[in-house]
């Protein structure tokens, strides 16, 4: 963390000076915004956050209730959003506060007495050395709150309107606000317009911002239901602090999901198909009473005293992906540049198995939220904007086809061993396919394709073969030269929409010193081009300084006690702030005591050295030599603006 | 962490359910109450942080200042004192917050140009495996605001009296509340007096509460002046974000320490003895401008050019100690029992060089705050008072002995390799006696007496070797079982004036749960006779349960995978709350994955298994067999009143 830049000042570093007026907020909506978000679930509330640090965009969350949400929801905390988190300062509340997912049991019904079930395996939740983080379980409403947080310390003190209802939208061909968003006061039933440069639909699965652009969820309209579950409950089930899949013979499965705090368990309890005639039967049906009496049937022998029910919903939900996540239809691709956006539940449906849903909706707001400002900082051209729907589609896609393939394992009633012709699911099978799968729900396996705008093709992939192009930037321990403090490379990035080059030195440094030289010095340096004109005060931190736009960081393959700082050039010694102050923080050494260094763990050539470009979502977006001024001018050159 | 025990409840789980009436506090000081704390210093905040937490405890903290701290003082934590503030939950804000002091860098003169420094040594700082938690630094002011927000999210929402200065007290022979302290409330002029069981005295170094009670300071009058400065500079000098050690030849002699937010540095420069008589021209001499001189003397060749200076100080400081810590003379120690304390730099003054100050003031008040809670909840009698002042006492000579030793060598003038003959400090001398050092100034040297009411005699202690009798309970790596988490034994210990019983186990375990029924079962168990007679609910957490006043907590040998929780004794499940759930959070398992595991770290008796018993200060106390039933029983009847 850094802070006390400019002076010092007393209490929480967490709270960022506010910016001119933020303290003065309009109670009520002003006439137009530079982007509107409707909806503060996961996505909409990463959104804000993000947008939150910039003070020079204006940014508004509207929110149909009357107030932040208070329990039930998602919980799962994919290992890849934990990272995501610790860039907004935030993963070691999280991580203190989270239940840890260190394990999962699987449970079928005994060969000898099917109607009990027994414990048929156990495995390690998260392979080792997957990420630096635990996969972790919390309420939404707390992950939303530490967002809701983060905006209040924010320069712009950013709160959420609460009892706003979108209503509609119309975008207008051209204007500085061309969106004009129609909503609604809940408490007086009045409607106000506000106009705005974009608008971000993070509003659900029955999403209104959606039908106002006119996309459409795709895929199977079957709904499959479940009986979800927080409760207080005594049992002698001698799983109930682990994740446990749990197959009964005859009495249906049970995902177990141990909660923060030690003493919550949440309960999955699938309820099968729904016949979309029937609903209002199955729901009667399945009341809270009749979903805990299903559960105690499937957990014989073991028995299940339901203390204290927090939480319960019957939620049914089919596997949808919405056609596009923009206002743009196909036809009008080339013609038209996007101005209104989905994200998160709005643009895929699936069922909560996986433990994905929170996980994906964040990632899409991430994705859209440091294109959104590097457009509204004229950082970037608009034209960045049309690859949101694009990546996050695809990403969308995957996600259905992987639920699919989940839900329907999961859903499956166990092989018996007696009548393998009946079929079935061995359980061997389940834990498995759970094995293999665990990259993807830890959330690690999102893969970004190349030759695009964003991600380079793999050219020089070899140089730095752990460092997968379209993959986030996986960390790895070091050692920062100037204060020999252990950490993790990774954690040098903020959520502050700056892209990072991680030059990894070569085997003399001479060629990462040439480079540090060329983006000092050279007209031609992307990071002399990209940032802004005159840097004023970091009132807000990241804003007006030199490393705003590109961040230079370097790693050399000397021990930091063999490194001399004043050696270093004065690219990675920058100056910052109102005094001039330099900044230590840009350059690290391998971490020689704990194990592989970071250059053997991230296959680094040690000959040629590399460089690692990773986007301000923490995506690897090329892999280059050195010594490739030149390309990485042209790469920046694709999507950056010239601003000198 | 665990919450959610009677039911969820959103938001931070740190803000703990308010006790009655909590919320509702007077604004003026109540005619008597249980503690009266004076002063809001280190160990002020520390104490009221520990009796916050009982509602049962009428705690008022007063300060004569208009309100919290905002910078300069103290800002060395030693690693004890972030595994003490773990026990608040507070640890992990403040690693992330605060400098970590990874290396000691030592400069001196060039042996080519003595008007010259160069480094002549880097040494790590704290040894490895020492503690689970780095050296760091951060301002006294911050470490205050922790503890203040601790005390706000406190059942009882305790907060400080602000503008309340100490006038006098006076100790009645009987009554309930038989100090009577009169206070003056510094913005009317205006005299109140406020009666209590007990009062502490934090008040400083010229503390009034120690005036009162006719204690004096002993040892040396002679004060030694330093010119304190936190500034933010640029300058070349390379090791500005390493903790160094620097003498010059002939201009004096700076220790640097680098802290929090990147930026911030703060200079200590020796200024020498004070003649008593001459203290006005001595300050006057010690401008800002003078010292910041001096540091650019001392650094040279190296530039400092300082840009902003945020706190400046002159302090001169004797090394004394209090002869007591109490109101009791030593010839009334028989008939007497203690009513009045002091604690923190009213007990000892001494250099800052060796950042010890905030922290032996911290423990201070660690050490009497689980008393007064013992005494005042009528677990203990009040004869467990009298260990405070014997206790901290010795600590306290200790220090100074230390600091004198620390403060002559530092200001010693470098011996000059031409001149030998003049005497002066041989550089690697001074790098050998830091690296000697180094536990004492990570505060995990302390070490009670044995043989006392609190501290047994080391019959015992080949049982587990590495938890030494009197000293701190050192912590390592475990599992727990119930949630297969990697965790630290240590973190287990809360700041509720528990005492925790760790119970490793013989290699068939065999022994251990005997213990743990016997402990459950017998009329003679320690933890039955002390528990609370009605357990009620536990709306202040740790007060009112079967583990309030002895927690028991098991280390078996096995993986985690291969003890069953259903084959725990009742014991290591014990059930909590209004709804009556299992704790899962007893019983932990070796960490086998990473390195040596607890039996082999701490030196277990693999075939006998170990009983260790921890203070609530994180002392160890005592180490039994197993199988020493009565042995155990008659420690806790030492001290511990019978409730049954």
């Amino acid at each position: 963390m850094q802070f006390h830049l400019n002076g010092y000042s007393p209490g929480d570093p967490d709270i960022l000076p506010a910016a001119p007026g933020a303290e003065n907020r309009l109670a009520q909506l002003p006439e137009s915004v530079d982007v509107l978000i409707v909806g503060s679930g996961p996505a909409g509330t990463l959104l804000a956050a993000q947008l939150s640090t910039f003070p020079g965009i204006s940014t508004r969350l509207v929110e149909r209730r009357n107030g932040p949400l208070q329990l039930g929801q998602a919980d799962g905390v994919a290992c890849r959003t934990v990272e995501m988190f610790e860039a907004f300062g935030l993963s070691a509340k999280l991580v203190r506060e989270a239940y840890w997912v260190n394990e999962t049991a699987f449970w079928r019904p005994s060969p000898e007495d099917r109607s009990r079930i027994v414990r048929t395996g156990r495995v390690q939740d998260t392979e080792d050395g997957l990420s630096e983080f635990p996969h972790v379980i919390v309420n939404q409403a707390r992950m939303q709150e530490y967002l809701l947080e983060y905006m209040r310390k924010s320069p712009t003190r950013l709160e959420p309107d609460y009892g706003l209802e979108f209503v509609g939208l119309q975008v207008d061909a051209e204007g500085e606000h061309p969106v004009r968003v129609t909503l609604r006061k809940v408490s007086s039933d009045t409607t106000t317009e506000v106009r705005a440069k974009y608008v971000v639909g993070c509003d659900g699965a029955r999403s209104l911002v959606r039908r106002a652009i006119g996309a459409e969820p795709r895929g199977d309209f079957a709904n499959h239901a479940w009986g979800v579950m927080d409760m207080l409950a005594v049992t002698d089930f001698p799983d109930i602090r682990l994740k446990a899949a749990i197959q009964s013979a005859d009495e249906g499965n049970i995902l177990l999901i141990p909660r923060e705090g030690g003493h919550l368990v949440r309960l999955y309890v699938d309820l099968g198909e729904v016949d979309p005639n029937k609903r209002a039967a199955m729901r009667e049906q399945n009341s809270v009473d009749k979903v805990i009496a299903i559960a105690q049937r499937v957990l014989r022998p073991y028995t299940l005293d339901v203390r204290d029910v927090v939480w319960f919903s019957v939620y049914e939900v089919g596997q949808r992906v919405t056609d596009r996540f923009d206002d743009v239809p196909p036809e009008q691709a080339g013609s038209r540049l996007p101005r209104v956006f989905i994200a998160g539940d709005a643009c895929h449906t699936h069922s909560a198995k996986a433990g994905q849903g929170m996980n994906v909706s964040m990632q899409d707001a991430f994705n859209i939220g440091w294109k959104l400002v590097s457009v509204l900082e004229q950082r970037a051209g608009p034209e960045l904007l049309r690859t949101y729907s694009q990546e996050r589609h695809a990403i969308a896609q995957g996600l259905i086809d992987f639920d699919k393939q989940w839900s329907k394992i999961m859903a499956s009633p166990p092989k018996d061993p007696a009548h393998p012709e009946l079929g079935g699911v061995d359980p061997a099978e389940l834990q498995a396919y759970f094995v293999k799968s665990g990259r993807y729900t830890a959330g690690v396996a999102t893969r970004y394709p190349s030759a695009t705008l964003l991600t380079a093709q793999p050219i020089h992939q070899d140089l730095a073969r752990g460092f997968t192009i379209g993959m986030r930037f996986h960390s790895a321990p070091v050692v920062r030269l100037a204060d020999a403090k252990p950490m993790q490379l990774g954690h040098a990035a903020r959520a502050d929409a700056a892209w990072r080059i991680y030059a990894f030195a070569d085997a003399s440094g001479e060629r990462l010193r040439a480079l540090a030289d060329f983006l000092a010095d050279s007209p031609k340096s992307p990071i002399r081009r990209s940032a802004p004109k005159s840097p004023t005060l970091r009132s807000a931190p990241e804003c007006a300084e030199i490393d705003s736009v590109i961040d230079l960081r370097a790693v050399f393959q000397q021990g930091h006690r063999d490194l001399q700082v004043e050696q270093l050039p004065s690219m990675l010694l920058p100056r910052t702030g109102r005094f001039g102050l330099v900044d230590y923080e840009k350059v690290f050494c391998p971490d020689l005591k704990n194990g592989p260094d970071i250059f053997v763990l991230r296959g680094i050539d040690r000959a040629k050295g590399a460089m690692v470009v990773v986007r301000p979502d923490q995506y690897v977006a090329n892999v280059l030599p050195l010594d490739a001024h030149d390309e990485l001018a042209a790469f920046f050159a694709g999507f950056l603006l010239d601003r000198r």
